[in-house]
């Protein structure tokens, strides 16, 4: 179980890293909104490992296919499945693995909880895994679009290690964001974080960073009151993605050091519309939208996998030590920005939905 | 939609703060499990206003009702229901709202969303609707502890406002929360909290803060491996709590600004279990529960609901001020330590549930 | 688990027949539509015991309180809860159920599922649990007439043991069905089996038989294809009423003595709407509503209490009798028509909010 | 939405019959269950068009692919993903069906509820839906065969059109089912029945029919005791396959004409359980197995698709005639036998890994 993302737009995804694929089904997408392939692969393309100096050099196309719900460049309102083979499997670089618990890894998490693991790679604790969630993003996306025009989701990697960079939510253009190949908008940050990384994988090692994301344009009554605020919703689409160890939405874990007075958003009238005059809301009030821009955090942890030795234990209870071998990314958040936008597009594409079976 | 939480272990809330009552529906308790009013009124005394100094002086008993699922004292497996009446209700206090947006609250939302709202109090957004929260959170405890004896949930107040507390997770006890008031169990920070906690209700203003969470004696193996990681829905839970801004699991956003070498917690054998050095995964990797202590932060703003005027709009969309006469709490954190501790522990008990199903 | 139905608007049931009450939550209801107490308490009397000589004589006012959900008339987007207290409660009467288990009620699988029951009564498995469903039906009546006027559910009494009726479910009324106390719309069928059902009373014993339901007015385009269609959630909310041994929707049974030459339904134009000119299909084609009347029986068998001496075993497993001697009734199809009536509207509702949520 | 079934043994199919291939992903299925592509083929070969002389002669291999969730012959715990590659697919032969309704098919419905449709065949509403069904349904028997071993579920064909058969659900065997290519384990009705289907399909006809199946070896205390009653959710399975129209178990429609003294089913001791004398029940009590053979029927219809001219209205709305020149099953029953086991085994699959969360 857990296989399973969303309510209404609900999103299944399978694939161990080793196998015959990784996917995703889709079910209660609405029908004729248009969708190709062409739209999921751009962004499979910018998840993918290879696509830069500064990710693992892994070569895999992730071409995806479309087996169902799409007919003549239309959805049919039935079940989209996509699926994206694997390549490049190397199962022989992770025999180790199948004795050796490499350490801050789901090896033996997973051992533990079945008693049976794919040791031939990270199973379903593979950042593969995520391709059926950008896969599926991509689809939130086109129907987003089709309902709320102008609606907007941009991520970038805000910090990395120690580096950290100015970029205005309210302005942030995509074009930005791709401009390099770190994923970050200040360009003079995105230069010293690109060296940075380059410097972590020399040294055998790996760097953490935060990601931020905007939502703009989303419409005010998005979020229900209880369980399934919107900022609950992305706070656990956030922290289901591997390497994550926190979320925080506007003013986030600063608000604790704030007194009321500082931290209120005052309403005020503008272009005839009710509008918060700051946003330390994050655009959510009570758990739903409230037409500001809805700006969230992500920590991510550095890379579990490293090339220096570490010490660990076998499946058997034996000490010893484990250098990794494969070719990881040294730092994961250029490919998880695209991962981010991803899953806030599930998130607020279930909400519009969910939105209008009541409206 | 959204009032329902867990999957097997599964929740429904109802109730506005002002109406016939507040309450929750528990689906899926096994059946023998010992269970009375007892042990649900004591987590809700720990919840109900007008416990101490520090929080709001409304005058609510909060004594709940166990409406079903119980007989001879013990649970039957089918659902448990539980009723607290709503009293001291006082719906002229709230008339002004009526008309008026509070800042930073749901009233604007809630319109936004529905069309309509109960504008004699707070509605679903009032923290009287965590009652049922805390109720079934009770249960969920007794449940663990009989399926896992010695697993243990503590949550205490580490931060408020600007004032920092030194508490070891590993060792805290209940005795040592429950010592004072502001429920931290740092006396000397304590003690600066609950002073800055009452000049802030002088000063007609209100505090954020932090609550720390530790799970103790949790099995390996909880937790689902995608979406449904233990860290994912914690995050959710604790978002889904009034007031919550961010949340943060081990190392937290910390791990952004390290290196992996410095991350990874190195596997080592003790007393015959394959247990971790160091604990910067918090208690969990790849979404599942690796039997070291699962430590979580939650970061709460500042309560809204302020003395000092403040701008904002009416309904009819003219600007206008607003200053707070009710009763309100000038920090929300000592109430929500119980709320903290039941969310962790609902979402233990699912999980607990669901890992029995597949073994 | 299994105390909820429905997707969207989705309810959870709860209570014994002996304890605090009964009752129900309903979450996913739109907001806005106009609702008191009156249009609920309409249904309960009519499903309620008392009510007229050939039904149980037991005294039970079944007054219902709307806990939350409602103000000022209208229902709130929030969740509305029920609650119908327990009264008339006799557990004496119940004491030999302690030990001995009464013949094809639920007494002893209960047992073996849970290892507890609440012997004081049928637990759960009472008809009291059906007092839930029939107010929330209540609740969706409101609804889909506010979203389908025109949209009418009827069900009546078409069977009791060998006694058939003639009805046209195409022009039946709701005043005809409530003409008389056996709720057969046919005058003639229903004296005869009103004198049937008090001849095995005297007889102390017990009739089944057959309640057929239309709805008119159903909108084309409710239902899902696959697993969700609109017959096959019919089916599961019929046969989840107690007592209930079959569905068949349309030809049903009789479908499978024919060909498809006579089975088949012809399309043609009348009134510039694609209508069918038989309706063999019962107003459903591949799991979807067609704009036909949908029509479909329910087959409930003779009530399991009976006065007569029965061979039974005790819970100790020893072989004994036992003759009720409680207040039953002798036939349980004139309370069960508003059961299949509120079932009927709960999947009706159910999908027309799922349809909104594509459309 | 609705293409999801099980609470906790989840499956999900995807697929129309033109288009990349249909399948299932399987969300739930406990780790080190022992399985291959053998045992799924096996049941997909009973299923598939072109197994006998009295089937649709469509050429069509249905190979299956397990993509994830199997390592080296055994389940991971993740979710099992199976495709089938769609063939010998002819859109040009369902061209006439772009701008035509099939009588009695979901050609219309599809189009009322989407406003789009695949016309290049029927669809989700193809029987190739069904191959997802039957593969997750090949896997739940493996896991029910681990976890109760002697658990049986056996289907066959028990009427067709006015042909009655006469089969004992005791002790039938699977290999008399499978002696004949009608699957009925009657030989004398079964030539009889092969003999008619062969008519009917010269006449350019169909026959519908009823499929008995009964599933012996269920221990006591599957099922939960209100909505999702075994019987419920056995009901809600066999209604969602294509062309039924009804459902029936023990006593079924029977039970409508016989008084409570001759229907309930005495409890004796036999070999020191709890056992009923009768089996009127059909294996199910308030919702939950007592121990006996469940026994169920379900009512075909007659295949849509007919060779002889019939009336219909074109997309257009103007009215036509339509004769099939498709290759179809002159009566779906005994391709429709695999199907009824493999829902069955889903349900038994459910309720058997729900009952151990609560255990």
């Amino acid at each position: 179980m857990g296989s399973s993302f969303g309510q209404l737009f609900r999103i299944t995804t399978f694939g161990e890293s080793h196998g015959g694929g990784v996917g995703v089904v889709i079910d209660g997408c609405p029908p004729r909104i248009p969708l190709g392939e062409a739209e999921i692969q751009r962004e499979l393309d910018r998840r993918r490992p290879g696509q830069s100096a500064i990710v693992s050099p892994r070569a895999e196309a992730d071409r995806c296919e479309i087996l169902s719900g799409i007919f003549e460049g239309q959805t049919l309102g039935t079940p989209i499945a996509i699926l994206v083979r694997n390549e490049d499997a190397r199962p022989e670089a992770y025999r180790e693995m199948k004795e050796t618990f490499r350490p801050s890894h789901a090896d033996f998490t997973y051992q533990a909880k079945y008693g049976i693991r794919n040791w031939q790679g990270g199973g379903r604790a593979s950042a593969r895994e995520t391709i059926g969630r950008v896969a599926a993003g991509a689809v939130a996306r086109q129907l987003l679009a089709h309902f709320h025009p102008g609606l907007e989701i941009i991520a970038y990697v805000s910090h990395v290690y120690d580096l950290v960079s100015a970029i205005d939510p309210a302005t942030v253009t995509v074009a930005e964001v791709e401009a390099n190949i770190v994923r970050c908008p200040d360009k003079v940050a995105a230069a010293r974080m690109i060296q940075a990384i380059e410097q972590a994988r020399t040294d055998g090692d790996s760097l953490g960073g935060i990601i931020e994301c905007v939502a703009r344009g989303v419409p005010p009554g998005l979020g229900e009151p209880v369980f399934d605020k919107l900022e609950a919703d992305l706070a656990k689409a956030m922290l289901s993605l591997p390497a994550t160890k926190g979320f925080e939405i506007g003013s986030g874990f600063a608000a604790a050091r704030l007194r009321g007075s500082e931290h209120n958003d005052p309403f005020e009238m503008r272009e005839g519309k009710v509008r918060t005059a700051t946003n330390r809301s994050g655009g959510v009030q009570g758990g739903i939208s409230n037409g500001e821009n809805i700006i969230f955090r992500v920590a991510f942890k550095p890379t579990a996998t490293i090339a220096r030795e570490q010490k660990t234990v076998t499946a058997a209870g034996k000490e010893t030590t484990l250098a990794a071998r494969g070719r990881h990314d040294p730092c994961v958040l250029p490919r998880a920005v695209p991962m981010v936008e991803a899953m806030a597009a599930l998130v607020l594409c279930d909400h519009a939905l969910r939105q209008r079976s009541i409206s």
